[in-house]
């Protein structure tokens, strides 16, 4: 299940950009589960906050400041929970593609995703690692999309072109994510490839930005991943001059980027486990961006809202009792204004005058809902986006392991 | 669905505490849906903190100062989310009441439970009121544990007697709550009453103390209701002396009202919407009590926690998952242990290496289980009460309303 139609969108290779995948045997189904990237250039990275984070994070972290090379991803085990073992799998991995490629270990960034706590399989690893640089070559972004999938019930990409002084710069983004997802930094694994000249401390700043807009705006189940990443490679390949700060080209490949980022976290909520609903919960007249934010993730985050949602029941009483226990000071009843899209259906302390059920039945049918509440305490406005809480939800994650 | 056998207790009279009951027709069911206490004595409350209280929370607190003589319930409609019209219909009730009891209607302490949002039927209730005043009788503590049901399985309640100086005194305690489940400051609704003779302020202390350690402990949801409250009567009929401030005779009537509490609290989780598993939480070895409590309710909130237990799987990496989530600044992943019930399933940033898949089985089976936490942090310990997350959780609450 997955809210909207989500064709994988027709994308250009990135050049400078290389992608290997195959089929190492980890997740035991016919997809493959190994990926590679190769690239030249520079590359920024955003991880979880996630006070246990996961060997390949730690690993991943330290080898940035390495002019990277490859990313090694793969999905059906986390190497997460794993203990000293954990992260001497995790180094092995890229000593492994190393030598493969004539590299240096250090080069490489490890990713993992799938199940907590299992030993990694890294035999099996290091034996289908040939084949996936065998395969390297600019393009595949779809099989990219479907290396990485877990629970996901579709790949995730996106493809954006800007021009800057005239030439064509490309940016292609590929994530995958459905369940254990509030980010906090950065998604459950997001990738990001573009053409363009940018240093790296230039474009960690443009990751940082994009990731709190996008991918921190974002959850399904208010569980913060231990693997959490997202990485933006740029190969400088495009004719375009390199991008600097406080430039007017900087500020239309920040936006891209952002935008970029703001629809692959988009595709993660519609691929939500169970999701039958998109909310995009706006949180506006706040006193201040933390604030606004705060309110918008309780709404997101309670289960009587969800579950209402998932029932197309216009229970305005659940997301008003979310608000006030959102624990923001001082809040005042008769000034908060809530509409689900452009029906009001709370105002002067209680149900609008002027509501019907059958206007606000109207909007609960649709599979895409904006929830708006005006706090009436400043001009701060945020977004986030969530799902709805089905049965299929509890389905996914009671029977994950077996 | 609930977890354990839960039958109701016999409860004895207390002797200057009378219940009346009778249906008023407004949950539109055969059981009464409508509770008078009369009382003398003393009485304290606490109420919910959620910051959009019902007007019946707003009232009720306004009434406690004025030596109320009734408390007025109705389950059906929580009168919340009613602006002036709810505080109206609220004062009405209890200006109904002081007619047909020739008293004042600020002794009166309104409740309400139930849908939030839709107008409170006060002529139901002013029609049925001379019903339940004729009914008032020193019994019936069962029929009023029924009439303050919403979405209860069971009626909750619990009796105990201490000694005092020789005399016997009683404490009883009916409490209702299923969803909606995370109080702060009180549940849903829970009465308490005893024959105790004891001031109106160490009788609040010593409720604000109990409930700070069983309703303030427990978790179904996350959601916080706008109608929580929980309140003491103490008549002071019983032949005991007056119980006063550091007293050996406060000490065990404290500890006895915080037991009563303890069980009411536990009933509540038992009964939440959907459980099939109660889970005791307990976060030790935490540098202080708020980490505690901070890192037992992350782990009670984790939807892919409570899927996991509702599905009897032991899938330990979505605990360490929420833990290292908790927020907790500087925790280290090589200092902490996690048991189920004694099975200890992580040491040393890892699965334990004598941990058995069939050893977290057999514990995951049962239907209590025992999550223990150890931070190596510090020496303070808490425990969180709470339930799993069913298929019947997201039915309950999508079919709520229709």
């Amino acid at each position: 299940m997955a809210v909207g139609q989500n064709r994988f969108p027709l994308m250009p290779p990135i050049s400078g950009v290389q992608i290997g995948t195959t089929n190492a045997g980890i997740k035991q189904t016919v997809r493959d589960d190994l990926l590679i990237f190769q690239f030249t250039g520079t590359c920024a990275g955003v991880f979880t906050q996630n006070a246990f984070c996961a060997a390949p994070v730690h690993l991943a972290k330290a080898h940035l400041t390495e002019s990277p090379r490859w990313l090694l991803i793969n999905s059906g085990n986390a190497n997460a929970g794993t203990g000293e073992q954990g992260m001497r799998d995790a180094m092995k991995t890229c000593a492994d593609l190393a030598r493969f490629t004539d590299g240096k270990r250090e080069q490489v960034l490890p990713f993992s995703t799938g199940v907590i706590g299992q030993p990694l399989p890294v035999e099996k690893i290091e034996n289908s690692l040939p084949q996936a640089v065998a395969n390297l070559i600019e393009d595949n972004w779809e099989k990219a999309a479907q290396a990485i999938m877990t629970t996901d019930t579709f790949p995730k990409g996106v493809s954006k072109t800007i021009v800057l002084d005239g030439e064509t710069v490309t940016i292609n983004g590929i994530s995958k994510g459905a369940g254990m997802i509030q980010p906090n930094m950065a998604t459950m694994l997001s990738f990001i490839a573009t053409d363009a000249k940018i240093s790296q401390p230039l474009l960690q700043n443009c990751l940082a930005m994009a990731t709190e807009l996008s991918f921190n705006r974002i959850t399904v189940d208010g569980d913060t991943s231990t693997n959490d990443a997202c990485i933006v490679m740029a190969s400088g390949c495009s004719n375009a001059p390199e991008i600097v700060a406080d430039s007017e080209n900087y500020r239309i490949f920040a936006a891209a980027i952002l935008d970029v980022s703001k629809t692959l976290a988009e595709l993660i909520v519609r691929d939500g486990e169970g999701a039958t609903k998109l909310m995009r919960i706006v949180v506006s007249e706040a006193a201040n961006d933390a604030e606004a934010v705060q309110v918008a993730k309780t709404i997101a985050h309670s289960p009587l809202v969800k579950t209402a949602f998932f029932a197309s029941d216009p229970n305005w009483g659940r997301i008003l009792a979310a608000v006030g226990r959102a624990g923001v000071e001082k809040m005042e009843l008769e000034k908060i204004r809530i509409y689900l899209d452009d029906v009001c259906i709370v105002r002067e302390g209680g149900r609008a005058n002027d509501y019907t059920e059958e206007a606000g039945q109207a909007v609960m049918n649709q599979a895409e809902i904006m929830i708006v509440v005006k706090l009436g305490r400043g001009d701060a406005s945020q977004t986030v986006l969530t799902c709805d809480f089905s049965y299929d939800y509890v389905k996914i994650n009671a029977e994950y392991r077996t």
